[in-house]
């Protein structure tokens, strides 16, 4: 599904201050360059609900001249995630913290408890707090903060998120809220799917990565000593609240590590966009507003389209795991969270790419230009000198993608933006893969 | 619901083993009289699919002349749990663990992870392994062996099954098997939930208490040191296999334990079970075969039909708790194992009907009739000396009917096997029960 540039165009506008700057320049290029208003100058405005316009899936020219609000509104781009019963919104936009009412209609019950970590806690915790009950005097919060980083991705660390929900007699009518990037999303809805058989769950990534990719759809869960994310479930949010905001305290390493699953979405399915972040890489970089918001909205709606076609992955959805056989090995082998999740996925990435055209399934050029995007990302584009082919693929044997014993990977095939999942590949293009990419 | 007395005297003779003893005596009572054949005398045999007779939650006479199996076959009794396209059977019959077709036709993929515990494994391990793997050489089985008891239901002891699984490299389509009592069937369901996000799982269930509830209806997880099946998930088993030889190797109290669900069935929603257990109570203590099949299959009948009308509990199931919230604070209160599940379920029962009679929604003579059953089932009556007022209102304050603060109850109410779940009660009979059951 390719969207026009003039679709792409609307789009980008949508996520940024419409009361502002409704009306942009022509050209899919020139949605990095709209000229965003200051994000401060937004924060204290209010959304009317009915300001918010939804997409479902597809980029469309949303900001009709009939829907440009008044100055004291904000208008917020919304994806729908179609799930039937479980369906739920993703609100993208600047200062979306700073609207209480957003968060309070999705929140169940007298009880919340936000579960967050030691680096995101000083920086949003009490915002967070404050839109939670902010003219809401029946409800109260709860907190628990986690040790930061993968490698607290475990079922020791998620054990606090249970005893802090058991010490303040949370029922089933509350409300767990992940304030963080992927670990924290990952093991909050893992635990709010467990706490009491299930309670209800929101998502607040601050984290590229997490907004772009882990906060959406439902997949929740924690690492294994042997293995990333082996025990978890398929739990989906109330929805997803990202405010775009929060990235202005993301340091940089963190911001291209998502950078790295943005890209993988113009690779398996959306060539456009993979073009547009050819032209705009700089401008994500660059941290340009609209850009990033963009980038977070065309992330989500290929997310959300993808999920609401296969939820639990029986097929299609495996295809978002490009790269991630490898990286996952590369994340397992080299100890939780020496690499970042999108870094590994960079360099795994390069590898898939590297397979598929040892296969014969893409031209040289399109392997060049997975190469050059995530160089100018400044991502890695091999694994760890540490990673050897034994350990490949004695982590990869383990990987939830095996059938029947059968390693089924993503690969490229095709024209740009088109990919396959699949057992059935010439097992020598695997290992000469690994043996390029590993010293030994 | 209720079963009229012919149809559960069909039902009855269903379990046992109809093609020696297809034909039996007219009345209810005689369901416990039923002579039986020799069980071993059947565990040779093997059962022809087609000869499987299936009952949707209606005990149905169904043993019609035209279904006389042939001598070389045997007829178990199937009831369906109708969940969409979750639905699985339950199967009930002696020796059903020598009919390997059984249980293989419900294995997904090549590899089978068994979990059970130190007591049954050196019982039935290699029994159920035969049967896995007879006439069926691509399966390979593995096994993980628990220690044995409620206070193993734990976080802790649950890793060791993703250790096994991971350490075997199981993939996604593999099948999980609990073999033992209702804390296997718990920890492995809720193990199979979360391993990879979700691989099949089959219960054979080994104890009473397991074989009339626990096995049904999806319910899985595992302890807090804070209170009962916190932590868990809704998941549904590939079927249930009900061999009911296996209780020949059951301790009399862990007997009586199971009964004491049993009784809740009765009071609950069928008056006429009731009044077989009153009749028939020597019969189920004296392990006479046909008692048990009958009482088993009422059972799951039963439970299947509320499951199949609120799976995750929203409203109806909750009533198959009656006396739980009692219980779980007995059991957790008293320390883990110390009270095995039936008795404290007993005692609780006795607390709810003590309440359901302060509050004068039922006659003296139903409250008398629940002690005299349950003290003729050798159950305890009363909770341990140990419990105080305060113990109980503590650990009742985190039990998971709690919402927004308010603690809903199962209550009788009415005539004989009518009950009511609900938070609306005068609060001053509930603080009387405590005190009339505790010593200060």
């Amino acid at each position: 599904m390719a969207a026009s540039a003039s679709s792409l165009l609307a789009a980008a506008a949508s996520s940024s201050c419409a009361a502002i700057s409704p009306r942009l320049p022509r050209g899919a290029q020139a949605a990095a360059s709209v000229p965003s208003p200051s994000r401060h100058s937004c924060a204290s405005l209010r959304a009317s609900p009915a300001r918010l316009h939804r997409s479902r899936f597809v980029a469309s020219a949303s900001v009709a001249p009939a829907m440009q609000p008044p100055a004291e509104s904000r208008v917020s781009t919304v994806v729908d995630v179609d799930l039937g019963d479980r369906s739920y919104p993703i609100y993208i936009g600047a200062g979306l913290l700073d609207e209480p009412d957003l968060l309070q209609r999705h929140v169940h019950g007298k009880r919340v408890l936000v579960v967050t970590n030691t680096t995101v806690a000083p920086l949003y915790l009490d915002k967070v707090t404050w839109a939670l009950t902010h003219n809401n005097p029946n409800v109260s919060v709860e907190s628990v903060i986690l040790p930061d980083g993968e490698k607290y991705k475990d079922m020791g660390t998620m054990m606090k998120v249970f005893d802090k929900a058991v010490e303040s007699r949370l029922d089933r009518r509350c409300t767990f809220v992940a304030l963080g990037g992927g670990v924290i999303g990952d093991m909050c809805g893992f635990a709010a799917s467990a706490f009491l058989r299930g309670v209800n769950f929101i998502q607040i990534p601050t984290t590229l990565m997490a907004q772009v990719d882990s906060s959406v759809g439902g997949k929740t869960g924690i690492n294994h000593p042997n293995g990333k994310n082996l025990i978890g479930a398929f739990y989906q949010p109330q929805c997803v609240l990202i405010d775009t905001d929060t990235l202005n305290t993301l340091p940089d390493r963190e911001l291209a590590s998502g950078i790295a699953e943005v890209v993988k979405y113009g690779l398996i399915r959306d060539a456009p966009f993979f073009e547009w972040q050819e032209k705009n890489m700089s401008a994500l970089l660059a941290r340009e507003p609209s850009a990033l918001a963009y980038a977070i909205k065309r992330s989500c709606e290929n997310k959300a389209e993808v999920v609401a076609q296969d939820e639990k992955e029986s097929g299609l959805r495996a295809t978002l795991n490009l790269g991630h056989t490898f990286a996952h090995a590369i994340e397992t082998g080299a100890g939780y969270g020496a690499w970042l999740h999108g870094e590994a996925v960079a360099a795994g990435t390069v590898m898939a790419a590297d397979m598929s055209h040892r296969l014969g399934w893409i031209d040289e050029s399109i392997k060049k230009r997975v190469v050059d995007i995530l160089e100018q990302a400044k991502l890695p584009i091999t694994p760890p000198e540490t990673m050897t082919v034994e350990k490949f693929e004695s982590i990869m044997a383990v990987d939830k993608k095996v059938a029947d014993g059968l390693l089924r990977l993503i690969l490229l095939k095709g024209p740009l933006g088109s990919c396959v999942f699949t057992g059935e590949y010439d097992r020598k293009a695997l290992d000469e893969t690994l043996h390029a990419f590993c010293n030994n």
